[in-house]
This record gives C-alpha cells, sequence and structure tokens, in this order.
C-alpha cells in the first residue's frame, strides 16, 4: 500500500495530524556534492517507524527520487523528510485508509565549527528530563517537546545537552546519540523506552563490529558517564563528535583512540566535515 | 508579551514548529448554543501551558475574541484552539523571539449516543502503554501518538480505551480522565508524571468539593479498578460518561449516585446531552 504520497508542498492543511498530534515521522539526511551518503539507512528507518505506527508506508522508489531530486545541487546541507498521517480520522483514532503526507524541504547545515571535530566539544547535563514511553521509544516522531525544552537550556559554548531520565540514567544528546568508553568497549544507552534510534548511532555500532570492538547496549548513569574515558556523541548530519568537557561533572579529556577511530570510519562515507 | 497571533489560517507552512516537533498545546471545546460554557478554564489552561513550555502567551482577549467568533452560530459542536511557538529556530532549539500561531477551528461533535449517558459505556484497555515524562505531563501538547496508536484498538461497541502505564497503572483514557469511586471517596490518577489534566477533570473535582465528597489524586491499580464501586470518564466536551462495562475485567456495574451526581452538576452548565 503506497498511501497517497503528496510530495513537496510548502503548506500544511490545518487538518493534517502530524500538526494536531504528532502523528508522523521525520528524518533529517546529510548532503554531500549532491548526494545523500546515509539515504538507504535513513528510508529504512523511516519505512520501519511507519510499519511500527501503521502508517500505510509511501513507496519507497518515490522517497528515494524525492529525497535525491532534494539533493540535486546541494554541497553540504540537509534534506528533511517528514511523513504523516496525512489528514481526516474522527480525533486521535487513524482513519480507516490514511492518505499519508511526505514532506520534503532543504535545509542549511546546523553551525559545526571545524574545532568541534579537531578539539572536542563542551557539554551540557539538561534540567528538562527525557521521558519513557513503551509505545514510541526508539522512533524519529513528530512529538519533540522534551527535547525542544531541553534545547532552549544550551548556552552559547554548549554544542549539545545531556538528557537524563528520571532514574538519573543518561540516556541521549538532544539531537545526538551518546556513547561511551568504558574499559576497552564502546557502551551505549538502549533507546527500548526513551530515546531514538539514530541512523549514525546503527552505523557506528556497525563499524565497531567490523573493527572488531566490542560494543554493548547498557544503561549509562551519572556515575559511568563520570568514568568514562572517552564520550563521542553520533548524528546523522553531524557525524561523530568528540566529548571533551562536562563542566559540571568535572569531566574534562582530550580526545581519545577510540573516537579517533570511528571518526575516520564515519568520514570514508564522503562527508569532508566529519574527518578526524 | 503577545506574541505575533496569527488567527484562523486554514494551513501552515512547512516550517512550523508545532508540525515539525510538536512544539505547541491545543484546547478543544464544547460548545452550546452559540456558547463555550467552560471557556475560562481552557483559556486558563493553555496560558499556564504557554508558561511552563515558554511560549510567549497570546492576548487572553484576541484568543476569548476568536473562540467566541467561531462559536457564534453553531448549537452542539467543538471549536478548537491550537497555539504553536510558530516558525524558526535551529532545529528544536526555540528562536530567541518566536511568533506564536494561533489556530481555530470548528468541528462536529464526536459520536456520544443518549444511551451512553442514560446507560453507561463499555471500555476497554489499551495494549499500548501510555509514557512517563517529568517535563511534559499534564500538558496537552501536540504529541499525542500514544494516544492515536491506543485509539486504534478500540473497536465499534468501546467507548473508550484506557490507558495504563510501564506500571500498570491506570492513568487515564485515550480522550478522557478516569475517576473511581472507592467506598465513599472520589480518586483520580495524579497527572504529574503521565496523563493530561483535563478541564472537565478540574471541575469535577470542584464539584465534588462543593458536595462535600471526599476527592484524592492517587494512583489507581488494576486491582483498584476492579474494585470500584463506580468509573467514571470526564471530558469537557462529552462531560461525565458513566462507565458500566470493562469485559476484559469482568467488571460490569449499574451507572452509581455518586457518577450520577457529578452528571447533574456538570449538566447545569447548560449543556443538554450532559443530563444524566
Amino acid at each position: 500500500m503506497t498511501g497517497n504520497a503528496r510530495v513537496g508542498e510548502a503548506f500544511v492543511p490545518l487538518d493534517d495530524r502530524g500538526l494536531n498530534y504528532g502523528d508522523g515521522l521525520f528524518e533529517t539526511m546529510r548532503t554531500t556534492a549532491g548526494e545523500i551518503p546515509l539515504l538507504d539507512g535513513h528510508l529504512q528507518r523511516l519505512i520501519d517507524g511507519c510499519h511500527r505506527i501503521r502508517i500505510p508506508i509511501p513507496d519507497p522508489e518515490t522517497l528515494r527520487a524525492a529525497a535525491a531530486a532534494a539533493a540535486t545541487g546541494l554541497d553540504d546541507g540537509v534534506v528533511k523528510l517528514l511523513v504523516t498521517r496525512g489528514g481526516g480520522g474522527r480525533g486521535y483514532r487513524p482513519p480507516e485508509s490514511p492518505g499519508p503526507r511526505v514532506l520534503v524541504s532543504v535545509h542549511e547545515l546546523p553551525d559545526a565549527p571545524r574545532h568541534w571535530y579537531r578539539e572536542g566539544v563542551r557539554v551540557r547535563i539538561c534540567q528538562t528530563r527525557i521521558g519513557r514511553s513503551m509505545a514510541t521509544a526508539g522512533l524519529k516522531h513528530l512529538g519533540r517537546l522534551e527535547q525542544v525544552l531541553a534545547s532552549a537550556e544550551l548556552e552559547a559554548d554548549d554544542a549539545e545537552g545531556l538528557m537524563l531520565d528520571e532514574n538519573d540514567l543518561v540516556i541521549e544528546g538532544t539531537r545526538c546519540n551518546l556513547f561511551i568508553v568504558n574499559g576497552d568497549r564502546l557502551v551505549t544507552p538502549p533507546v527500548e523506552m526513551s530515546g531514538v534510534a539514530g541512523v549514525m548511532r546503527a552505523l557506528v555500532r556497525k563499524m565497531a563490529l567490523q573493527a572488531d570492538l566490542e560494543c554493548r547496549e547498557e544503561a549509562v548513569s551519572l556515575d559511568e558517564l563520570r568514568g568514562a574515558s572517552e564520550i563521542l556523541l553520533t548524528n546523522s548530519v553531524l557525524g561523530v563528535l568528540p566529548v571533551t568537557q562536562i563542566p559540571s561533572l568535572n569531566w574534562r579529556r582530550t580526545r581519545g583512540p577510540v573516537t579517533e577511530k570511528l571518526m575516520q570510519s564515519v568520514a570514508e562515507l564522503g562527508v569532508e566535515a566529519w574527518a578526524p
């Protein structure tokens, strides 16, 4: 079932379920030299997400063509694909035969100065907590109010804010997933109850496997964060960012060898800015 | 600060933060004979919510006038007020000076046959769980994907679906708050971690107080639900609905005296359909 994909609208009708109920998903994809290096991963996640929340899956070739067309001629930028369940239904209840809406837009890269990659970034522990949801964790769904509130806490020198859950576990950044190096292995928090299953997170896990570097999905406490020898952030637009300062924890390190190795691996996808 | 309220648009620009991030709030308000009996309560909740998530508060008199104009000539219907933070910002981070967008729309009443009020309703316990969020619980924010997924579980004879949290506590319905009568007192689950602080919920608590009926905010387990002598649902469009059947719990009762008394009280607001 392909739904009734309408691509490229600049306005959305007031009855759209994405606006009214956050009833949809999105992908923000890095472009370089007119291409989207991670397009397959993004399309797969979008399709898996549609399947999980039972939005009729837009035709993958239509999605691919729309994204590719938007990337054409863009050097370093961002293509965003946003899929909503479309209009209709009575209240929250989805219509029997939804007509999903596909919206494609092009954006400038977020600020990410070269020194962030070379010298590392400062991050803040946000006061705003991330929630727990069995039904929606892992999804890149449209309801991101917690991330909006956490982002509002950032100050000029903060590259990212880390979000804790109600149990003081470290889940992820407002826009990045988190990995720590603990002893000789990489650890990233699971995304079954909180957080987003990031495309770059999945890629870094795969690269760790290929490099014979043990990588586990495990809860990360504040103490484990404090004890980490390296901390890195992953984001499919920004690549891998080394964390070198968390002032409130008195945590300070130089960029470490595991982070460098992973930065090198992701840069091989062709995005020059991601190089260590 | 009144922001840049734009009232009455039928389309929303693609960059609106409500669509992209669920960055906004809404109210669905019952009309009767061209009036909105609970308008003050809805406006107060909307303003409190804007304050909590730091959306510049649209001018209350503008909101009131827009809602009243939409209600004019409507007999039994629904006016919806939806406020978003507007466009702009870099990613999740809100712009320094947001220009909130106010959208007003008019809707038909949801189905609520007369026998629901007289004979009570059947409700289902949904498989879809409601999440926990310190940052956004209580708010009628735009991210309602859990409620969408739970509503999709309802079958034709179900008037509502009850949602449990990850700890098997009963939080609320997909679109209604929940009260139970336990011994000689009314109990409703707190909304500090999950659920919506409903306008009709607040009114029913106030009416209970006026009627010298003890009403507590307390966690409600499935066992307490099973043991309840009465169960009622509250919704500012539907009023108070008596629950008389939860098939999966083998729970079956006739409409009880506390429910009748509260139905009588809310019907005095002038909405004929709410009468017991």
